[in-house]
């Protein structure tokens, strides 16, 4: 169990790491993110890899916190601070009452993470998905489908953005993850790896329900709006979500789910 | 196709509805609600029964808005105003440039929409969802997926507010709505209208990809965390969707998309 550390200063240089949380969101953070509230707090100290550099939290919390706390290793600082000094270093009122500030763990190639997946697997490749809420649902919906993992290319915002972990309720700690490579031909690596691509689109040739999923499937899904590339779209084999009359919408993460639910269902023990 | 009328005085009453839109957010609207950004205002010119009272432009959208705005009653003031006013005005940058009053059609009693509902018919009941994105997100769902029709109890917030129907995609102007009395069980008001309940629970008693829908099927959702009321689940037929280890978590907008794709999919016209 870590020792607490009350901190009765807002200028200590401990705590730095954790002032004006918003504007440090957009700059460089060097593979150091902050986790927000208890769930994902919960998320990084059971994720493989990424470790908590240090937390702090609201001391009328630690109470409640204490079971939490106790999973931390004994030498990891646990600040703490009065409602009103948190809110201050913040810059925002941090109803949560805890933060943590982590560090990435370096993330596998892409080649890397398909090669280590079992015979029978699911990743997600995501292709330029630029908004944060998005991107954290997606990773929810994978985590909660038990997908092997999710490969972004250079287009996808990051998953380790405060509010993308949030949404995400700390999968993306969970969920093996990688970027492909620049020039990276993302068909080419699955087919290498003997995946087979199904590609999401209003246009898709088949339909979600008539699908039997590939042994090894890489689910492919683009932005709202534009949506996958073209280019690729015209290589793999794409699959449609039918949709009532002219509203022809939904929403990226939504689509996810009910792609990886498909998928989860159609498997062997799952079959009616 | 209206006259466009310039404003360039901030302070003048014939915008006075688009003040501060944010703050009046928050307070009675009486039926009135503010539409942002051309799709939600689009489903507005489109919708049934709710129309538009006036719009609120920047000048240098107003060629592009041009079609939109063609569909619009030849009396519907249409106000226009530089970017800079606009934003003065509304309170915040309105980065998509336009704006609608908006005025409600008095919805049907959840008596009177159940009993309009065809032979074979889904219909969405919600309790306590009180996130507007969640909200904006399920119908988002039910109009691509063509729903019959949303019920929401009292414990549900407001699907006019300007965040949940931005999220919604302009889908709350179009999918029929209504809301349960005080008081009113929704178990026997659906089985005097011969649907039957579908509870989802993460303690459901089938799984989902198991369901044969109800050819009159009432979906019932309830909030994240607490869930549907233990009293109503009780007497419910209830379904779960199952999920990867310990990872027991999906946002209710997406299980709705699931749920609702599952019931789409189980038609006749698209059974395998």
């Amino acid at each position: 169990m870590p020792i607490l550390i009350p901190i009765d200063d807002p200028d200590d240089p401990r705590i730095a790491p954790y002032r004006d949380v918003r504007e440090r969101d957009l700059v460089g953070r060097e593979g150091r993110f902050i986790a927000e509230g208890a769930v994902v707090v919960r998320s990084l100290v059971a994720a493989t890899g990424h470790r908590a550099l240090s937390l702090l939290i609201a001391d009328k919390r630690a109470d409640a916190l204490a079971p939490l706390l106790a999973r931390l290793p004994a030498d990891t600082p646990v600040y703490t601070a009065g409602q009103a000094l948190l809110d201050r270093v913040v810059g925002f009122p941090l109803h949560r009452g805890i933060l943590a500030l982590g560090e990435q763990a370096p993330g596998p190639s892409a080649d890397a993470l398909l090669a280590a997946m079992p015979a029978r697997a699911r990743v997600v490749m995501l292709f330029g998905i630029g908004n944060h809420d998005n991107l954290g649902g997606i990773f929810r919906n994978a985590a909660a489908f038990g997908a092997d993992g999710v490969i972004l290319d250079s287009g996808c915002c990051d998953p380790f953005y405060r509010k993308a972990l949030r949404v995400s309720v700390g999968a993306t700690l969970l969920v093996p993850t990688a970027r492909l490579a620049a020039g990276e031909d993302p068909l080419a690596l699955l087919d290498a790896h003997g995946f087979e691509a199904v590609a999401l689109s209003p246009s898709g040739g088949e339909t979600l329900a008539r699908l039997v999923p590939p042994r090894r499937a890489a689910l492919l899904f683009g932005s709202e709006g534009p949506g996958l590339p073209p280019a690729l779209l015209a290589r793999a084999r794409s699959v449609r979500i039918p949709m009532a009359g002219d509203f022809d919408s939904l929403n990226v993460a939504t689509t996810s789910g009910i792609v990886l639910h498909h998928c989860a269902s159609d498997a062997p023990e799952e079959r009616p």
